[in-house]
């Protein structure tokens, strides 16, 4: 038995509870997909971290000791999804900063979510959610731990028909899933929203958008997502996911999303891929 | 020596890594001013709880145990501030709720804030900060788990002599100060802001509004804040607060703060004592 958990690089799985993750949810986390050990977006999962940590003045982790712990805690696990936690480490009572911060790295593996080739070619299901996104420029953008706008998204449906929702922000903008980027192909461009007010810039999507450099990033109403001839969600651990309904909107699966799972299996997933 | 934290009620002092309160901030708490085996405020923090625990449909807690774990933690100790960690427990990867939540709970002692009683009688200097709040109707009010907000705008200053710093929402109406809430007599008026789209709800406000039932809880300018004749804080673990200045504004210490102080005393609060 090996540790599928390492918490400042050792085999365990509890925290401090003075740790300010817990306090304060004062840390950032990402999602990392794993083939064997090959992590196809490693580079961008490690420069999201390292930029949101610089603009949260949280001590930057080292990325090559990340690694090698990431390694150790999928070790003969052929599919794994592993969640990477920084936090500022233990802090005193109170909001400011430890005069010395030591951040701490929680690493941990799981398997990954259960998913039959035919979302992939069929696609998902999704909503509108009634919640709004607070906008909080000094936030957006960041995979940080301070998520309860996404807990009581998630918990507006229970129906397991419905994979994802559409999140806007307070002016009716369409911002992103609960857990996935969100495009969309609109008077034959691809669109996908800007997150600079709020929402998480996906690694999934940034793939996208090296992969597709003529993606506009701007405004995308619920309007033009509704009137929108293709809509996929990415997502660093399912991959590109073709949207097939919105509420009463049915779309058909189309040709920039194939090229995307496509582009997705070129670079070495394999869930995409029914295995 | 006494366990100065219980963990569902088990001297402990680590949480699971898989602890949604780690993993999200998903859950709430409270910091509570004991003096000897008295909380003044008990009934309000417990109210707050319960009522903040329905709204993000985290089970509610048995307050009486609550109440117990407190004593026990505090034994011996003639003044304490207790913080109350209650979160959604533990969770599997993802948002979504899980089908039976098992609360975590953590109760944990520490010594009360070091306040000269010059403070109370001259009153801390406040500057005003950069960050502005953002508006999130479904989780104002409540003291959730979520705090980067305040971990931010509380690092906006090191200088020791300012106390505290004024928050503005996106609209630049005041809000709160970032660990207290803040009062201000405009006109002769009493006022204090809405916190209906963003900030916490006191319950050391709770109770100042109980007292003084004329409060006007409205909107409040940073123009307005800066001509009043006297400004002053409330902290359930800080009592009452006169404000000296702000930025370039002074202030001097008003007959509506002394009264409050007074109320304070009465309740059984010794900090404002110098004792």
């Amino acid at each position: 038995m090996y540790a599928r958990m390492l918490i400042d690089g050792v085999a365990a799985d509890h925290v401090s509870a003075q740790d300010r993750g817990f306090a304060y949810g004062d840390g950032l986390f990402e999602s990392i997909r794993l083939v064997g050990t090959a992590a196809p977006l490693w580079s961008r999962h490690m420069q999201r971290l390292t930029e949101s940590c610089k603009r949260l003045w949280i001590p930057v982790p080292d990325t090559d000791q990340l690694g090698r712990e990431v390694l150790a805690v999928t070790r003969d696990m052929p599919q794994a999804v592993v969640r990477v936690t920084v936090t500022r480490g233990i802090g005193e009572r109170g909001y400011a900063l430890p005069a010395a911060s030591q951040p701490t790295r929680v690493v941990a593996a799981f398997p990954p979510p259960q998913a039959s080739g035919d979302i992939y070619a069929h696609g998902v299901r999704m909503r509108v959610c009634d919640i709004r996104l607070a906008e909080q420029p000094l936030l957006a953008g960041m995979k940080h731990l301070n998520r309860l706008e996404q807990v009581l998204a998630r918990a507006e449906w229970n129906d397991p028909a419905i994979a994802e929702g559409v999140l806007c922000d307070s002016h009716g903008r369409v911002i992103s899933a609960t857990m996935a980027n969100l495009f969309a192909v609109v008077g034959g461009a691809l669109l996908t929203p800007a997150l600079d007010r709020c929402g998480v810039a996906g690694v999934a999507r940034a793939e996208v958008l090296a992969a597709c450099p003529w993606t506009r990033v701007g405004e995308l109403t619920l309007d033009a997502l509704r009137d929108a001839s293709e809509v996929f969600l990415s997502s660093s651990v399912r991959g590109i996911l073709p949207v097939r309904s919105l509420d009463e909107r049915n779309y058909v699966v189309g040709g920039i999303t194939h090229e995307l799972q496509q582009h997705w299996r070129n670079l070495g997933f394999s869930m995409e891929q029914g295995g």
